[in-house]
């Protein structure tokens, strides 16, 4: 097998980890660098009009491994379709979905469960004939109550088992680390794995939502989880994906790019 | 079966609700309020004394449903034979177990899990001699990095085979209730929980540890968790446990107590 460990085409950089700058910032900034992929929010897609955005990257000869994201059910189908579309126009590999956590209210996690599993069948005859493979994120499971009931891989696979074709997983290290089962629900993911992002669990985290670190400044072993995603036949993109108020947000994103190039080729 | 849902004898009541008592206004205010268990820390019981807990206890006629807490391993062999010894003196029903997180500078889980169930064999026996059982309690996957890498029921069940007799489990609410496999791994436990601890998740939660909710002001179904663990045969007491800095631990005592109270016959 291709050693991939130091190769830099596979680094794609999520636009959550340099929010200050709009897509045309990040584009430009990518290019400098010499990254190759993004993985882009959709509100610099849509504020800079998706069309555009589509020509955009083209132009600049850039992959886009996911469009980040739909989802967020029970939500309406009309938002999903759209989503679809807009992760068509800029040639997106994959649209992630998040799960949505308990209807306002609700204590009903079961019944959220099932409304997530048909909101994503409800979405995946329209996503199959645009083309564009639908990446079910489980998020931590700090997330369950407001952002994502669906939080191990497990239950995401069980998801894909029973959605069928058109359905994946995005792996993200953050989300994902540390599941006693992690091993053996990569494997069963297999072919399965459309994108993977990476960040780190800093000690001590001092927001569940934004005090995520970049790789190398946290605990996750993320060289063995890359393995172990490899080891499926994997060989993508892998997604920097830092949500980081107080750090990474307030630096210069040009020299965030360029610390996350050089974790790029260390640790991750 | 009894319906016990409104049985006031079956509260107990968690030091860390009530931080700023010492043991002996716990127990007093237990007595006064009518609530007849408690789950004290090990910080306030050595502040009194142990011997001298045990008797002020056993005076005032109140059960002790679990001892919190020993583990964190790898901890040192004599640490834990101190908590067990401890245990025994206060006549707790069980001891509870948190596993600890990964040791300092280390990224390797797979390694600290095999720490955890080495540290658990080999405190074993001595807790067999005092009769005190173990109860591993599984913590919220979000301290999986410095408080404990037991994170699932799952995991904990799978300790209790290979572990035997004399080890349980802890069943916290708060660090279990988002598992999509609760449920099952609740009927698989049986007659293994030691002992059932609530509180609350709260939206949004604010701090990692020391936001939690007090029962009926977050998401969690507590009584449909309780079902689950009482259709195991569990008809043991069930520990309020709350940690909360900037909310209920600046409150009066007293009046926590009362809150309590009220919520354990309305939500818990």
């Amino acid at each position: 097998m291709r050693d991939l460990s130091n190769d830099r085409s596979l680094l794609a950089i999520n636009s959550a980890t340099v929010k200050p700058w709009t897509l045309e910032q990040l584009v430009e900034g990518c290019v400098r660098a010499g990254i190759t992929a993004i993985a882009p929010w959709r509100d610099i897609v849509q504020a800079h009009g998706v069309e555009k955005a589509g020509s955009l990257i083209r132009g600049a000869g850039l992959s886009v491994s996911c469009y980040c994201r739909a989802g967020l059910f029970p939500a309406a189908d009309e938002a999903g379709r759209r989503a679809v579309d807009e992760a068509a126009a800029i040639g997106a590999r994959s649209l992630v979905l998040i799960a949505g956590g308990l209807p306002k209210g609700s204590k009903d996690l079961a019944g959220a469960h099932r409304q997530v599993r048909d909101g994503i069948a409800a979405l995946l005859p329209y996503a199959l004939a645009a083309g564009v493979p639908l990446a079910i994120e489980p998020l931590h499971p700090m997330y369950a109550a407001d952002r994502a009931c669906v939080n191990t891989l497990a239950h995401a696979n069980d998801l894909c088992d029973q959605l069928g074709e058109g359905v994946g997983l995005a792996v993200d290290a953050y989300h994902v680390w540390w599941d006693p089962d992690l091993a053996a629900q990569i494997a069963r993911a297999g072919e399965r794995i459309l994108t993977y992002h990476v960040c780190d669990w800093l000690v001590p985290t001092r927001d569940l939502l934004l005090d995520r670190g970049m790789p190398g400044d946290g605990v996750i072993d993320l060289r063995s989880i890359r393995a172990m995603v490899e080891a499926t036949g994997y060989n993508g993109l892998i997604d920097i994906e830092i949500f980081s108020a107080q750090n990474w947000w307030k630096r210069e994103p040009a020299e965030v790019l360029r610390i996350c190039l050089e974790r790029h080729q260390t640790v991750v």
